[in-house]
């Protein structure tokens, strides 16, 4: 696999960062994930306006030559790795550099900006979005600047885990006793034929796909409420589902082992995930 | 300067580490600070043993010869880097190690951990410690397992750097209405001549430091609250000082521009420093 890291492609297994990287010390840096359909690159200016986002509220910059040449060096790579043909997602991930002394603030003159790139083939999570997924509920222990795409994703990794122990798929995540978000997706929750949905806060990541999901709500006329909806309010949903970029629309059959609605994807699901997946390929 | 990385002695600009290292993609480790003076290390059992600690918390599985061996790799940095004279510190960084593809759950089979360790010279900021230092008061924004002692370090850096572009030193965090740290020492506040501090819960870091304060304290027959002090009565407080490896006892005069008690080092954190700075270098 060949990935792009501060100006070379070159094998991963040649790929080196420094430990003085500040993104190895500190988790100092922002990523995205774009999916990629036939070359095509679904929502990419969306990402890279997130990317942008996210390093001005670390305060990390980056030439504007080199954010502009982003998309280039991601088509280069999915060139390069033989993957124009089928789906593919491409990894990016911006840091603050390799800076020694190891220091809290920041390195003073600044340093360059680590950049690496990596794409691989993407496989869809079809029969997961087929039958739907389970999930626990835990506590959403976050920092409170989830708004930034950031690498401090050890909360994220450690309730994904826990998930996968309990033999479960993902996670509902519960902060001040209101739903926020799933590890690595967006959550929806249908009442009624009307959605909810957590607002773009700093509580949440707004996830690209949330946008298309609201975008397709909006299409289809389904009432959306921008507000966060109580765990006690739980049990009493119609449906419930994720949304990601690489979850894509994923129903949400159980929770702690008690049914969602239902119990199996309900019709609003099923509606947004044939919309979604119309506007993916489009 | 000679670090060391995952079983070999080498020269920093000479050690590298993958991007795939889940240190760089999620901080996905735990690191350690020591001081250390003419080659004896302060309080090194309890650093090994709050590593031991994150370790667990995180589920990073080091074999535990290598844990043990940590104490001998350190001094043998030391030596290397003709270290064992005057003062230094030595950081230890342990992260789950390298893995592809990028997954939030812990990769299988479980990867090698990367061991990092580097040694400086380390000069004591005596003239703060004299002088005492200013700081800003600015949320908490943290996750809530501060009682980790990991490498997702992004608030406290940003907390740091927005000090330093306030002009003053360090930052006074308070979550939910109370003070909990500053972001990287932890936090005494005097009032008539008793101390009051955070508890040791998930919102703070038991620092190493804040646990010979204590016992320093006890010795002392100062009273000790193990209670958080209201962000309210901050400026009713008669002193408030800081207590950290590097930061050792240093004195806070003003938050956000007002004066603590005098606005000048009370006669409180005086004895403690006095007692502090005998532990250390006996």
């Amino acid at each position: 696999m060949i990935i792009y890291l501060n100006g070379s492609f070159l094998e991963h297994t040649d790929a080196t960062i420094s430990p003085s990287d500040r993104g190895f010390l500190f988790g100092d840096g922002v990523y995205e994930v774009t999916r990629v359909i036939r070359g095509n690159f679904f929502m990419e200016e969306m990402h890279m306006g997130r990317l942008r986002e996210g390093l001005d509220g670390l305060k990390i910059n980056v030439h504007n030559s080199i954010l502009k040449s982003i998309p280039d060096i991601s088509r280069e790579l999915l060139k390069k790795n033989d993957l124009l043909g089928g789906e593919a997602s491409v990894y990016l991930q911006i840091t603050r550099g390799a800076a020694w002394p190891r220091t809290h603030v920041f390195p003073e003159p600044e340093a360059e900006p680590t950049i690496f790139l990596s794409a691989t083939a993407f496989k869809p999570h079809t029969t997961l979005h087929e039958t739907g997924v389970d999930a626990i509920k835990i506590p959403d222990v976050r920092w409170t600047r989830c708004n930034l795409k950031t690498v401090n994703l050890l909360p994220n990794t450690l309730a994904k885990q826990q998930a996968k122990e309990a033999g479960v798929d993902s996670a509902v995540m519960v902060r001040d006793g209101v739903i926020t978000e799933s590890p690595n997706a967006n959550i929806f929750c249908v009442k009624k034929g009307e959605l909810y949905t957590f607002p773009a806060t700093n509580y949440i990541l707004n996830g690209i796909t949330r946008r298309v999901v609201l975008e397709i709500a909006h299409t289809l006329s389904i009432p959306v409420h921008l507000i966060p909806v109580r765990e006690d309010d739980l049990y009493d949903l119609d449906e419930l589902f994720f949304s990601g970029t690489t979850t894509d629309i994923q129903p949400v059959n159980q929770v702690d082992g008690r049914a969602i609605g239902t119990g199996h994807p309900g019709p609003i699901v099923r509606q947004i995930q044939k919309a979604f997946t119309e506007r993916l390929h489009s």
